[in-house]
């Protein structure tokens, strides 16, 4: 435990850390806030991203083993009051620990080979960003890019809502989405938009083939989508089928089932789950 | 339109419509709060079940077909200020349209042949219930269960997060998940848990050939899953796979991905979009 106890709120240094909820000053800083147990477990599965960390005298007892784990990789550990978690966290009830990060985010050039990839482009809501990062983690995507007219990653919304996703896999920041595709296309991928107005049904997609090789999936907006200028620039827009009576999905459900239908197809068709091409 | 404007939030039928807000006045009168102007739309596609409208008349501008239509089918609409609608709304930023509406649940006994239901059972976020229904309307399925267990389907925000869908298929609420299982058995569906801890792998399965016929899936707490005794009384616990590094998928995430499998797998049996058993 690094010192003593901050009890003020207005302390420089809990003050400095508290910036960082504003995007501003992550840019300025290269620097975001983890918030909560899992978030900074997965933090510090690579200690040298994680800047500092701050804790309530209730979540030490509670997260000894990662308090004593941050201690031993040599990473200042703050003990805070309840009062300064209170102010430094963005939920309504703290779990009473938070990391001070270093950006992870990578350079769009290291994303080479990728066997698939999200691209969220003007996707503005953070918990739907963090949830399709999860989701493409989980399906097992190689990197997800968050163009520049999408949310900040290092949102504090959309890194509670990644699950830890975050520090998981390769997140390019800040990129435009044409540069993003050409990129991705340049490695081998197919890229398509995922557009609910694409004349191509996902199902019929899947059983053409086109889906089990290398593919980026290209994700928009909540309400309107992706703009036609970037749907021309894709190989082709898919929609997921609507069965039913349902005008749509929303965003991270479809990504859901266009990342996990793919998934699916590239595994079915390489048996030892690595690219075919 | 029906009378005067109203303009006090102390008005006996607007302090009346207000209380539908909560649980215990919805359960006692069988009515529900339907709110912005997709919700109102869907339900008066079946005007019966419409009681009254409250528009703001900037909100009467932009919806005209809307009141036009209600006010032609017989529905009392009523015209408020922009302070009695905030005060009846449960969004921050009111769409300045909202129904009252009768319950639209039928009874367990009258979900009988279905291809694909979904039972949520314990599931508590109303935002998730309401995305789980909407995702379960557009992969074709035929009925929804809440459980005694499960949250309020006509809660606000399970009605706002189900865009509609609530008014699209037969919901079932308030009963046992037991007698629920017993029910869409015994018309013929195969039964599975949607489980993380699940031996089977959803895309395993699928390739078996358990999905291609008649399925009801059963999702469980958003935290701590499924009952053993729940999984137990299915026909099998199925997870959907995990490729990346996260942990877990989010519940409505995972339910879309099972819930469009299945709807793939049925389709590709039969061919004609209909069931084959």
């Amino acid at each position: 435990m690094a010192g003593d106890e901050f009890t003020s709120i207005r302390s420089p240094r809990i003050k400095g850390a508290r910036r960082l909820a504003k995007r501003a000053f992550r840019q300025r800083e290269k620097r975001f806030l983890a918030e909560g147990p899992q978030a900074v477990r997965e933090a510090l599965a690579a200690p040298a991203r994680v800047h500092e960390l701050y804790v309530t005298g209730e979540a030490v007892q509670r997260n000894a083993d990662l308090v004593d784990g941050a201690s031993a990789s040599g990473i200042p550990v703050h003990r805070v009051t309840l009062e300064v978690m209170t102010e430094l966290a963005q939920t309504v009830t703290p779990q009473g620990v938070i990391a001070v990060c270093d950006f992870v985010d990578v350079p769009l050039a290291e994303v080479t080979g990728v066997r698939l990839a999200a691209v969220l482009s003007h996707v503005r809501d953070p918990g739907n960003a963090g949830t399709v990062l999860r989701t493409a983690d989980a399906a097992g995507a190689d990197a997800v890019v968050f163009t520049d007219a999408s949310v900040d990653p290092y949102n504090g919304k959309c890194v509670r809502a990644s699950a830890g996703s975050l520090f998981h896999l390769p997140v390019v920041v800040g990129v435009p989405v044409l540069d993003a595709l050409d990129q991705l296309r340049s490695h081998g991928a197919r890229v398509f938009a995922a557009d609910g107005r694409g004349d191509c049904d996902l199902h019929a997609a899947a059983d053409t083939g086109v889906l089990d090789h290398r593919v980026a999936w290209v994700f928009g907006n909540e309400a309107w989508g992706l703009p036609e200028e970037t749907v021309a620039a894709t190989d082709g827009a898919i929609s997921v089928p609507i069965y039913g009576a349902a005008e749509s999905l929303n965003l991270a459900t479809a990504a859901a089932v266009c990342l996990y239908t793919t998934a699916r197809q590239q595994r079915a068709t390489t048996g030892s789950g690595t690219a075919s091409r």
